[in-house]
């Protein structure tokens, strides 16, 4: 849909919307049942849900397109997947609470263990020293260099060998490779401009590698850092800004957060589990008109090619959604970002289940909640960055578009 | 559809289309009986056709977003409503059989009766006047203000109390907000430009409305002047351009009539019901190759929230589609511009039911001209801007692309 039509026609009302994204919700059947996950699971209330909604199955890119998760989830919320691109240095690094500025270029990275001899990675993850370990060496690192040239440099620790660097200045480049060799006992690459522009910014990465190595390159076993994923800030326009909305996020994975602080949501703490992320909920419905409500597990089980565990979760899951219902949205969008089929072991381009209920869609004759029979709901297969105007619609928060 | 595609390969042919326009024609369920208007009618000879037709649920300007007649009616005819737009001055003025010119600045007025002591409009309509007083003060006026600077000033008489004036200059913008409190018992509004560029423009309606204000201003009750809807003649390309059409229109509404001139299409002259409509069909069917016939009424009950009526008129609709048939169009559309819900009693964003009969298009399993079952049809949910094509084709009127 035409961002700036939405724009123009979006209005406030007291309406309430809940986004449940599943993560790696769809699935592809099992050789031995020949069912997906979701027509294994025992879901009498997504499928209830399913009978009294707005179905469909949703296209997160483009047909045969596998995203990740950061433009899986633009889509969701009505940003153009491929216009708008958010670098996992910039999701990371929101994720842990960084204040991102304009300027700034962020990246992810890691201690790591390296021979200095035989210029090898010995270990990418410095055997995954303990978070302490990893905000101590942050904090010497940000004493020793705070400013490279005219380029400021901050240090963001996460969890164990990770953490986040940003560099802020002008015209920095994200068109620069990653040190970072991906797989252990292999050199480092040198990290070069993509192109002419991103050379001041490739002269500059590599001089802060020699500074940070040279002070704790006697560490041991962190003695080394491995960059990856260089990006820019995004200029996003929020969700305030395109849809007049008040949103909040509850996600217990710091990636999710990221994203959701990227377009402008209130970020509320949560507990881990999914019991604290529905409390969390319920305990803030009143303050919002908006709420992404993240799911990690379904997708992890998914990666690890775990049927039973992705089957297990979608039932607790399940077993939430009253919980949900019992808060009276006006609308309730149940998807996912992605399909991560655990037959697949990994994200899929395969469409994505989904539903959207309100009071006013009308009953039809999807049977369940599963990806063969949400094929038959009336939205049929369809681009998932249009699910935002309909649940706009569906909450009464969308004007008439011209005369 | 790519706009310079179809240009490109589209070709003058002998054959004949019909677009059969009922405005409002999609539905939503009544709760007492669980169907749509639709559904609720009998319309054997609809039906009939949807089992011979390509069916589909066409989505007029995209998923959740609910359209004015002026973009409805762009996308039914291929025009991309977000990229063009027609304003609501433009669409009045054209309606009225105004030919406006390019540099044209177009607005929607009402004679009302203003209250000059207390600075209130007591009656937006001046008690409804009746036409021909409207025509004897459009002309007093007419008289009294040819120009002002150097812009030309054309006043229009419409219906009642309501008519059209038109500002021909140069760099006029639209814009300035309009006058109008669109409420009684309120203050008119100071017209204002909305940006720098538009300062002119806002000083001289301003400066009209005085000069025009001391024309009328002791008459009773037609003594001032409310604008709205300032529009800029938008330059659209005309079907023949596009499409290689010879195209006619038979509309009732000035309005409709208005959108169809904008498209290059000749308005053909004709009485008031749809009896005479069908006439008006059957004795220029040879002069032309493209005819597009509005039916307004459906519209209008679903607006009233009249659901019989809307049902009753389908109904008579219905009865008139063999007459149609006679003539042996190679092309017959018939769906609406948008939904007009009765239960809902506006427009509303839903698909709206879809048939293309051509003697070439397969047999299919629709049962019904309804909501439902042209969700079945071929085409399922689709934008209704590639309408246009599809006739096209159908009527051999569309070369093949590309070697």
């Amino acid at each position: 849909m035409n961002q700036e039509l939405i724009k123009e026609i979006a209005k406030r009302t007291e309406s309430k919307i809940v986004f449940l994204v599943i993560d790696g919700l769809g699935g592809v059947a099992h050789p031995d049942t020949g069912k997906t996950e979701l027509e294994t699971a025992e879901i009498p209330n997504l499928d209830r849900l399913a009978r009294e909604s707005l179905c469909g199955l949703s296209i997160p890119v483009g047909l045969g397109i596998t995203p990740g998760s950061g433009p899986a989830h633009l889509a969701l919320f009505g940003y153009d997947p491929v216009k708008h691109k958010i670098g996992r240095g910039v999701l990371e690094a929101s994720g842990i609470g960084v204040n991102l500025q304009k300027n700034d270029l962020a990246c992810r990275a890691n201690f790591a263990t390296y021979d200095y001899k035989s210029n090898l990675v010995l270990d990418r993850r410095a055997g995954r020293i303990p978070t302490e370990k990893c905000i101590e060496l942050c904090s010497l690192l940000q004493n020793k260099i705070k400013k490279l040239d005219h380029t400021e440099i901050y240090f963001y620790p996460g969890k164990g060998h990770r953490f986040v660097i940003v560099f802020r200045g002008d015209e920095l480049s994200e068109e620069i490779n990653q040190n970072d060799p991906e797989k252990d006992k292999l050199p480092p690459k040198v990290v070069q401009a993509l192109n002419p522009e991103a050379e001041k910014t490739a002269k500059l990465v590599n001089r802060f590698l020699s500074t940070a190595q040279e002070i704790i390159k006697n560490f041991n076993p962190a003695n080394y850092i491995l960059l990856r994923g260089f990006a820019r800030y995004p200029n996003l326009p929020s969700m305030q800004e395109k849809y007049q909305l008040n949103p909040a996020a509850i996600a217990t994975y710091p990636m999710y957060r990221g994203i959701a602080r990227l377009l402008g949501m209130e970020i509320l703490s949560t507990g881990e589990k999914l019991e604290d992320e529905i409390k969390t909920l319920e305990q803030n419905f009143a303050e919002y008109d908006f709420f992404y409500l993240h799911i990690k597990e379904t997708d992890l089980y998914g990666e690890d090619g775990n049927f039973t565990g992705k089957v297990k979760k979608l039932e607790e899951i399940d077993s939430f959604i009253p919980r949900i219902e019992t808060l009276s949205p006006q609308v309730l969008v149940i998807t996912g970002d992605h399909s991560t089929p655990a037959v697949l072991k990994g994200h899929s381009w395969h469409p994505v289940p989904f539903l959207l209920w309100s009071k006013d869609t009308p009953k039809n004759e999807v049977k369940r909640f599963t990806e063969k029979e949400c094929r038959l709901g009336s939205l049929g297969l369809f681009p998932a960055k249009e699910i935002i105007s309909l649940a706009l619609a569906y909450a009464g928060k969308l004007s008439k578009f011209g005369a």
